[in-house]
């Protein structure tokens, strides 16, 4: 299956009945929490329902030096962070490849591309290639904001970078070719709602 | 779709012309080996050739202590392993997601499933579930032999193992119930090509 975007078509994910909870304001319940652990909380909810199972890659270590003290865990006394050679996420959804990487920004008005490394562009267009859906999700905190970027669209904006054109998308490009997700409460980000939406307006 | 086991069945993977090559004899060239660089030459290959994407996931650590000396990367100097809680391998593969374990044995005459931990096994089924072909690569070190062990026969040893049974799966269990893979040159250990004739086996 490939992806492709709507001219400017929000999804609106369906709210679930939530009985008995206290939290009944969702951007008051999940005020402060960062993109990630939306992100976990929504994967969560996917996999306790059956309905995908994806999670977060853990973030490359190296590691050189572990000592061994009798009778406890081994302990890294030294090691570094590397840079990802891939994309955050990844898994499976009803026989699809899902592959995405999230990104926050504070910026109000457009998305900085430096905030994404050549080697995950690399490896969204190869996702892409093998027919794997590949998207990257970016928040805007300030508006509070989430949308899909589908692979597709976003090489397009990364390539007119490369040619000498603007470092960034401007939020009004994202609005007219991305997907909008409306956070709701459970799951809290229901982007697998929204590539289905998607989908359907292709269709 | 679903990966079932021929009964039997040897996949002998084409061998490829390697001109100018001095490694003529790949069981020499590839000596000493480990399974994990095996794997990762044959996904750097999958990975050149646009045949696959598929990635070893970082090993799990926890972080505690992180010093940031002036003008020089962060270092990590305290932090532990954590028990992963999926498989090591994933990836796309012409439109399928493909997740699996690998694990290396000096037993001679069975696999044992202590080898396994019962959150991997949770997590190929899931996997299973989401139409994902979820698989053990099994390398037995003394004999030099390579299988792929398909979930849905995995499971079985495992409710076998749970009701009491076996705590392994005996090498002729696997002879008839896997698909073994020819280790090659290049691609090292062709486990897709393996997987292919599994499914032309099937129709």
């Amino acid at each position: 299956m490939t992806i492709r975007y709507p001219n400017g078509k929000r999804y609106v994910p369906v709210q679930q009945a939530t009985t008995g909870s206290k939290n009944t304001n969702p951007s008051f319940s999940n005020r402060g929490k960062t993109l990630e652990d939306e992100l976990n909380d929504t994967n969560e909810y996917y996999l306790a329902n059956n309905i995908a199972v994806i999670h977060k890659k853990p973030v490359p270590i190296q590691v050189v030096n572990v000592r061994y003290p009798a009778r406890s865990a081994a302990v890294i006394t030294e090691a570094y962070f590397r840079s990802p050679s891939t994309t955050d996420y990844n898994g499976a959804w009803n026989g699809k490849y899902i592959d995405f990487e999230a990104k926050e920004t504070k910026n109000r008005t457009s998305f900085p591309l430096q905030n994404i490394h050549e080697h995950q562009v690399e490896h969204m267009r190869k996702v892409s290639e093998q027919q794997g859906i590949a998207f990257l999700l970016v928040k805007f905190t300030v508006l509070d904001r989430y949308f899909i970027v589908p692979y597709e669209y976003f090489e397009k904006m990364w390539e007119r970078m490369i040619a000498g054109g603007r470092k960034s998308i401007t939020l009004t490009e994202i609005e007219e070719m991305s997907i909008e997700i409306n956070a709701g409460f459970h799951p809290r980000l229901d982007y697998l709602g929204a590539l289905n939406a998607l989908n359907r307006n292709l269709n």
